[in-house]
C-alpha cells in the first residue's frame, strides 16, 4: 500500500515552501553546488516505520537525480539503529530536504507505532482498533494512511461517507427509531448508519431499528459485556470515550468489535529518526 | 495578536473540505434547515487557550449569519469547565463545523499550554523557551503562532531567514571561522548567524568569529555553565538536544539564553475541549 | 439541503476566471458603471430546479451589493414560464454573471430533472435510483448533490469510502469468498462491500460470504427476479448495465433494491433556463 | 494538436483527488502491489475519439513506469471494437486510473463526435459549425479543444477576447451604430465586434456600422437567405437559436457563414468506451 | 471599469502571504490591538492613478471593518500632493497592509502613467498605442487593465485569442498566402489574423491574402508612410520594433493605426505614492 | 545557487496559463506537430544574466523531450551577441514557450544587471547594496533571487522575519528605548531589530538601546559620516531614501554599511534578450 504520488507531491511542496521559501542561506552560500554527499535515515527508536516513500520523494522533488535506496517499507517493524533509506545526491539537496523529510516520516511513524501498540494490546480478542475524525487540518489522508500501516482500521473518512446519529439528530427526528427510518429512506445504499447510545435501552432501540453500527459511549467494560450479549451479532459495536492504555484490554475483552481512539491522530508523539549526511 | 484572516480562511477551507466534502449525510437529512441552536465550547482541562478566532471563523465560513460571543482570547489562561465561546446559529451549521473547529483549537491550545508549562519551569532564570522547525507539514504558521501565545519565542521560521551552521557547512568551508567569514560577506544584514558547537573549543572559535548565536548541542548543564562564563554576553547561547522536563530547570539555571524544544510542535498533545449543542 | 458556500465559491471562481478573465470588453466599455438593472431567471422547461443558490452566489461574488430574491429552492418542481429568482444590481454585474450562472443552474437542473424522471418511473416498486462514479472531472460534488435534489440516491463517492469487488479483485484473491474474507479483515467497520456478479451462482457465493451489496451485472429482469428470491433480504441487490428508459420499469419490478444509472451524470442534457435583464 | 501537459496534469489531479482520495480500499487490500497487468481501451461506438493523451496521462501520473501504446490520436475516426490504447503496468494502477481515464475520454469523444456529426450535415455549404460559451464549469479548455478535434470551430473563448453586442449594450449606447462606434474607439485592434440582430433592419444598421460579425437570432432559413443577400460578404453572418438536427441543413443552405450550437458543450452524451484489464 | 473582486482577492492574498507570512513581529508586539489610526495615500508625482480599488481591498482583506474613502478612481489624473484615499481602522492593519497596497498601486499607476504619456504624444494622429504580451509572470490581467486605464489599447491577451504569423509559421505553410488561407479555414470566426512583414512586398502579399492586421516590423517612418498608402484601409497596420520616445511621433504621423510598445509592461517605473499613518 | 524547481514550476505554470490558455491558434494550425527546430537565446545587451534555469524549464514543462544546452549560468556576465542557451525540440514547443521564457529571463536579468551596476559603484567602500520589500506581487522570490545573483544583498524577506521600528511603533511604545526593550523581551532570538532614525539624536538613542541595525532616513552624506563616527561599529547603519545614481558613491563613502534601493525591484528595466528559432 502506498499513497498516490500526485497527492504526496502536493503536500510535500506545501511543506517545502514553508521550510525553504526561496533559498537556504546557509547551504546556498557555503556548500559547493556540485558537491556530492551520502545520506541515511536511521531509526532511533523501536516501532513501525511509515512515510518512507514520502520522505524519499522530498529529495526527488528537490532534485530528480538524487539516488535513493529504500531499506524499510511503510508498515515494517524497525529497531533502534536500523537504516530506513540511503541517499546519494547533491549535498545541498540532502541538507535542504532533511528537515521536511524528517517532519513527515517522524509524524507518520509516530502514528503507525502508536496504532500498532494498541493493536497488540487487543490481540486475541474480537476487537479492532479504529481512528476518528480527530485529525490535524490538512493531514487527514496522511494520518489515516499511517493508521492503516500500523495495522489499525479507518473509521469514516468524513461526514459524507457514513452516518453517525448523535443526540441532536435523534432529538430532531423524534427518537432513534424515527431517525434511522428517515435516514434509511434517503441515504445511499453503500452508506452505513451508526448510532451513539449511552445505555442499554438505547442500544436495544438502535438494534430494533437495524442500525449497522452502535457506539457504546463511555460505558464500563461490564455494561459493554451485557451490550455484546444483547446485540448477539445483530450489529457492530464500537466502544468509545475515556479509554486509556490501562483499560483498553478490559474493554477489548468485553467482546466489542471496534475501539476507536482519537489520540491516534490528535495527540501524536513523533518517532525518533535521525538523518546523517557525509 | 491574531492570525491574519486571509491566511486562516485558507487553512480552514482545506480542513472543511477534508471533513465535510459535499454534504453531511446525517445532518443534512435529519436536522431541519431552519432549526436554530445554541452551542458553546467548554474547556475540560487547565492551560492556555489558543485558536479561538480560528474556531469561531470555522462557523462563520459555513454560515456568515452565525452569531459568536468570544469569552476567552488566544493566550488566556483557562480552567476546567470554563466556556471559551458561545454560538447561536443554524443547528446544522453548528454540527457540521464542530469537529473542524475542535481539531484546530485543541491542537493550538495543546501547543500553547505545553509552551507555557516550559516557560513557567524556567521562570526566574535568564532562559527563554523557543520552538524549532520540527513542525507538522502545512501547519507551521499556526503552530508558531500558538507557541507565541503560550509565552515562548519563535526560532527562525525557515531556511531563508536565518543561518545555522552545521557540521556539513563548517567542513565545506574549512572550519567555523572560515564559514562565518564567508557567510557574513554574502548574507543580508538583517540575517543572524548561529553555529552548532559540540564542545567549548568550538564555542571559543565561534565567539572569536563573532557568531550571533551559538548552539550548545547536547551538553551537560555543568559544561553549559562554563560556556556561559566563557561567552560573557558576546553571543546568545542556545541549549538544544536531549532536554527533558526533568532536566529543563537545571539547563535554564546554567545561564543560557535560549532553550529550544522540538516537542512543542512535533509531539503535541491535544487540549481537551468539548462542544455542546442544544 | 445546500452545498457549503466555501466549496461553491471555489468552483464559481474557477468558472468566472474561464468566462471573464480580466474584463468584459463589451460591457465594460458600453454599460455605465452605475446603471442599475433588474434581472430574472425564468424556466423554459418542466422539471426539478437545482443550483439556485449557486447561480445566486455568482452574482454576489461579482458584487456583494446585488440584491437577490430566491423564488424556487433546489429540488423544487418548476414549470415553463416560472421565475426562479429575481435580481437587482448593477447592470454590468448582471450581464457579466449571466452565462456562468446559467451554465451552473442548467447543468444541475438537468441532472435533477433526469434523476427525478427515473425516480418516478420506478415509483411504487422496491427500487431506488442511484448515481455512479461516471461524473465529469471537477464536478462530482455538484453532480452528486443534484442527484440528491432530484430524489435519487448517491452511490459511493470514491474508491476510498466503499469497496466494490470486480473480476480482477476476485481473481487476485482466489474467488469471491476469499476476497470478501480478506477484505473484511482489513477495511474499516463503516465501509460496505459490494460484489459484482454475472450469474446466480456467483450471487449465491457472494451471499454466503456475506457481501453487503451485490451487483447484478447485465442480467435480464427475469433472472433478477430469481436473484431477489434467492437473496431474500440477506443483501441489497443493485441492478446495473444496459438499462434503458424502456426496460427500467421492468427491472424495478423484479424486486431489486437499487438501479444505478451512469447517464445521470455522464450524459447530462442542460435544462433550459433564460435570464432577462432590463 | 495536443493540449499542454501542464494544463492537463492539473485537471487530472483534481479528478483523481475526487475519485481516489487517499486510497482504493478494494484494490489496495486485494491486488498484490507488484502484480503486472495488461489493459486496453476499446471503443464501443462509432465516431471521433478525443482525450487519448489525457486518458493516457492519468495512468502515468499514478505511476510513471506505466507503458502505453497509443493507437488512435485525438480527432481520429473510430469504429466499434477498435482499440484506442494498450497499457502495461501495475494492475493496481490500471484499476485505480480506469474510471478517471474513462470519464475524460468518454466526455471529450462525445463532444468531438457530436461536433463532427454537425460538420458533416453542413458539408458542401458555406457554413461552419461553432461552439459557444455554454460550457461546463472548469472544463472549458477541454471542451473547446474537443470541438476543434471534431472539426468544428471555436467561438470566442471568453468575455475579454471578443465583443458581442446584445440588447442591453445597444440600448445603453443609444442604438447599434452608436454602440459599435463607441466600442471601436476603445477596444483592441485584434478584437472583433459581433452584433445580435433580430430582423433585417437591425442587420442593415449593423452592416452600415461595419460590425465584423452579425448574429441572426432565431430567424427562419428564408429570412437568413435574404440576410445573406443583403450582406453580400460585408460581414460574417452567424445563425443562432432554435436550430435542431432537422433544420440544420436548411439553415446552412441559406448561405450563412457560421452556425453556433450550444448543445455541443452543454448537453454532451458520453461516447461509449470500455477498459479491459487482465 | 474595475477589475473583478474575485480575481483581485486572489492576487492580493498571494502578495500578503509574501509580505506578512504569519505575523508582523514589529507591529504585533508594539501596536495595541485596538488602537485606531487614520491613514492616507498621497501622490508624490504627476500622472494617471491606477490600482485604487486594489489598494483599498488590501486593507479590507486584512480587516473588513476598515473604513475607506476613495478620492481618485482608476484612470483619473493626479498631481503631486493630492490624496488618493483616506482610511480609518486599526493602526495595526494600516501598517501591515501599507507595503502591499503601495506595491500594487505604484506599479499599476506607473503603467497607466506611461501609457497615457504615449497616448498624448500621438494625439491628433490616426495612431493608437497598444501593449504586448511582454508582461510580468502572474501580473498580465493587472498590467493589461492598467494599460486600458492609461487610455491605450490591449493587443491580444494570449496565444489562443488571436493569430500572429511569424517567419516560422509562414515558412512552414509555404508563404504568407498559403499560411493565411490555411489558417482561415480552421480558426474561429471571432479570431483576427495578423501577419508580420519586413518589407513592402510582404505587405502586398498579406493584403492580397486579406490579413486583418499587418505588422510593419522595424520599418522607418518613410517606409511606413508608403505602407499606409499601399494599404489604403484594407487592413489595420501595426508599427512595432525599435520605436523610442523620440521617434514615436514620427511613426504615428506616418498614418499607421497601431503602435505597440513592450516597455509599457516589461519595463515599468513605479509611480511615487506615500502612505501616512497617524 | 539555483531556485528550487518545485517553486519555479509553480510560477512558470501560472505564466504559461496566462500566455497560452488551451492552445496557440497560429502554431497549432500551421506548424506540423513533428517538425523539429533549433532555438537559441541571445543577449542583446551587456550585464548579468539571471533566470537561465527558469527559462530553460519553461520549454521542458511544455515538452520534457526538449534538449537544452545551457551556456551561461545565473550571475554570469554577458555581452551583446553572446548565446545564453541552445535548444532542440519540437518547433511548436519552441514557439509556444518563447514569450514566457523571455518574460522571465529579461525581468530577472534586468534586476541582476541593475543590482550589479550599483554594487560596482560602491566598490572599494564599506557599503553593500540591499533590496527592499518594494517588490512586485507574486514575484518576490524571483526578484530577491535576482538581486543575489547581481551581487547585492537581501533585506528582510517579510514582516515576520525581522523587526523594523517606524514612527508609529515608536510612538505607541513611548519612545525608541521603550520600543526596543519591549520588543526584545518577546521576539525570537534569531530576529534582528532595525530602527528608523531621522537625526543624530534618534541615532544615539537607538545605539543606547542596542538596536542591531539603524536606518538613516533621508540624511545627507555629511550627516551620515557623523553617524558612522558616533556609531563606531556598535550597530549596522543603513542609508535609505532619496539616493540616486549620482549621489550613491558619496553615500557609500560616508562609511555606512548598507544602502537599500527600492528601484532594484519596483522599477525594473527588462534586459534585452532575443530568441531565434529555425
Amino acid at each position: 500500500m502506498t499513497l498516490n504520488q500526485f497527492y504526496v507531491d502536493s503536500i510535500i511542496k506545501t511543506a517545502l515552501k514553508e521550510d525553504i521559501n526561496y533559498c537556504d542561506v546557509t547551504t546556498d552560500y557555503l556548500i559547493p553546488e556540485n558537491q556530492i554527499g551520502i545520506g541515511r535515515l536511521m531509526s532511533k527508536a523501536e516501532g513501525i516505520v511509515c512515510g518512507v516513500e514520502v520522505a524519499a520523494r522530498v529529495f526527488q522533488l528537490l532534485d530528480s537525480d538524487t539516488e535513493i535506496e529504500i531499506l524499510k517499507k511503510d508498515g515494517d517493524s524497525i529497531k533502534y539503529g536500523e537504516d530506513i533509506m540511503q541517499l546519494r545526491g547533491k549535498t545541498s539537496v540532502l541538507l535542504k530536504g532533511e528537515r521536511t523529510a524528517l517532519n513527515f516520516i517522524q509524524h507518520m511513524s509516530g502514528i503507525a507505532t502508536a496504532a500498532n501498540k494498541y493493536v497488540k494490546i487487543v490481540e486475541g480478542t474480537n476487537a479492532s482498533i479504529a481512528d476518528t475524525r480527530k485529525t490535524l487540518p490538512g493531514l487527514r489522508p496522511i494520518q489515516k494512511y499511517a493508521v492503516m500501516c500500523g495495522g489499525a482500521r479507518n473509521h469514516r473518512y468524513n461526514l459524507s461517507d457514513a452516518a453517525m446519529l448523535k443526540d441532536n439528530h435523534i432529538d430532531a427526528a423524534g427518537g432513534i427509531t424515527a431517525a434511522i427510518t428517515k435516514l434509511r429512506s434517503r441515504i445511499g445504499h453503500m452508506t452505513k448508519i451508526e448510532v451513539e447510545t449511552r445505555n442499554l435501552d438505547e442500544l436495544r432501540e438502535a438494534l430494533e431499528a437495524k442500525a449497522d453500527v452502535i457506539m457504546l459511549d463511555n460505558m464500563s467494560p461490564e455494561i459493554m459485556k451485557q451490550a455484546v450479549e444483547i446485540t448477539n451479532g445483530r450489529a457492530l459495536l464500537e466502544a468509545s470515550g475515556g479509554i486509556t492504555d490501562e483499560t483498553l484490554r478490559a474493554v477489548a475483552e468485553s467482546g466489542v468489535d471496534i475501539i476507536s481512539v482519537g489520540a491516534l491522530t490528535h495527540s501524536v508523539k513523533a518517532f525518533d529518526i535521525s538523518m546523517y549526511v557525509k
